[in-house]
């Protein structure tokens, strides 16, 4: 019987995450949940947020036997860390900002980092924290049109690179004006691996992409398999099990879903985790 | 003691509704509650919805006393306006989807509507219910970007102006390829009046672009006032009073409100409405 490995979001952008998690371990069984009833977290209080977020994770270690919980949500990892480490005590919890912030560190050379995520997660400063910690300097940009651009599937699209154009140009001048030499950005938000491709074609290439998606990915496979088995977990593809819940009605998740994970979501179970 | 006037939204949206009201109602007291801690209702079961709904509604007449309800959400208008008329039984209660098809039905000709929308709007038909029981014919368009684009304050920016008119583009194809003759534009979300000034300079001069928060509020100032009372009430603008209420953090309320409202929000007040 393979491992089960929990991935929790508050929608369904946590996918990204469980995609790059597949890609590195593939013999693994994934139970993903997305508690779409109380989504967004953005605009709610930690307390609240933490509530929430305690009760996916009972879910997934109580009810689907994870062994191991990946947060797949930037506003669950900047304010609910804690309390999930709490709710399920001997389980191994791992968030997406930490190993974000990790990444910047290896591909930084001036230690300066732009950080692109959603407005909470921004509010939050908890990006800013984390390359803190790590000897950085991170300036943060909230740039709340790309999760719709995203979710309306202009993910290629000329009104969604002129926005980003427009967003970077105001991230550059301010890192400017601030005596920041920044050659990393990072994106802090599960949705943005979508526009990784138009995103690179855009940031001038002295400028390097971090994705806290495969970031989280990469070091939930180093805390996982320890970095000798991986190259074997790699070199076959079997059929990896994913089962995917939610919390509240299924259809935009299994509309937009398999967008985000790169295959069929299949079918989504809906589950009550209470008022 | 001048009639409190009750308005109710899921966000903050609905206060271009308020907007319109006070314009037609100076003298009257307005109490709003936007259930910000719930929202988006859009993604919710119609049960929850309600739920929700009568729980702001019974918020306003008990303990504001309202005499009169406005339902300032599509959503709700479309999928809880039975259940809030339930839940507060002696109580008028108007919502905004039956105005802005009656007003519609008062602009156009040729009995062909378009009306444009968020996802859960549109996915209700309640437009083109309302709309059939006219006379009339509807066609629906979700326009996901605008409610975005509207709260990063891109009013009259050249991105919002390329996305209205990919989405008008679409919207009169499908028209003709379904042999429709349109001459009327339903703006049937709250957000999308601050958006009209740029709709109108790009909408063909024949369209008539119709406003549901404005037809909302003449049909309120019309069943409260009834007709003759207001040119009295627009000639004068004493000070009305407006209470705001979220049911989760103000400060985005705070930040935005104003800019829907057309004049400061004040101090907006926290309730708790339960689960």
């Amino acid at each position: 019987m393979p491992p089960t490995i929990g991935v929790f979001d508050s929608g369904f952008g946590g996918l990204t995450v469980l995609r790059a998690l597949i890609q590195r371990l593939p013999r693994a069984r994934f139970a993903f949940i997305g508690d779409t009833a109380r989504l967004p977290y953005g605009s709610k209080s930690r307390r609240t947020i933490a509530r929430y977020a305690a009760e996916s994770a009972q879910f997934l270690v109580r009810k689907q036997g994870a062994e191991f919980l990946v947060i797949a949500c930037n506003t669950a990892s900047a304010l609910a860390l804690d309390a999930i480490q709490v709710a399920v005590p001997d389980i191994p919890v791992l968030g997406v900002i930490e190993p974000g912030a990790s990444a910047a560190r290896a591909a930084t050379r001036t230690g300066d980092v732009l950080v692109i995520a959603t407005d909470a997660t921004v509010q939050s400063h908890a990006y800013s924290a984390a390359c803190r910690a790590l000897g950085m300097r991170a300036l943060e940009k909230a740039c709340p049109l790309l999760v719709p651009l995203v979710e309306e599937g202009w993910t290629s699209h000329p009104v969604t690179a002129e926005v980003i154009r427009i967003y970077l140009d105001e991230l550059n001048a301010e890192a400017k004006a601030q005596g920041l030499n920044p050659d990393t950005l990072v994106l802090g938000c599960t949705h943005y691996p979508l526009l990784r491709p138009l995103m690179q074609s855009i940031v001038p290439p002295g400028i390097r992409v971090i994705d806290s998606a495969e970031a989280a990915a990469e070091a939930a496979a180093l805390l996982f398999n320890g970095p000798a088995q991986l190259p074997q977990d790699l070199a076959g593809t079997p059929e990896t099990t994913v089962h995917c819940f939610a919390t509240d009605s299924v259809e935009k998740f299994e509309r937009l879903g398999s967008r985000f994970l790169g295959r069929p979501v299949g079918n989504v179970e809906l589950v009550d985790l209470g008022g």
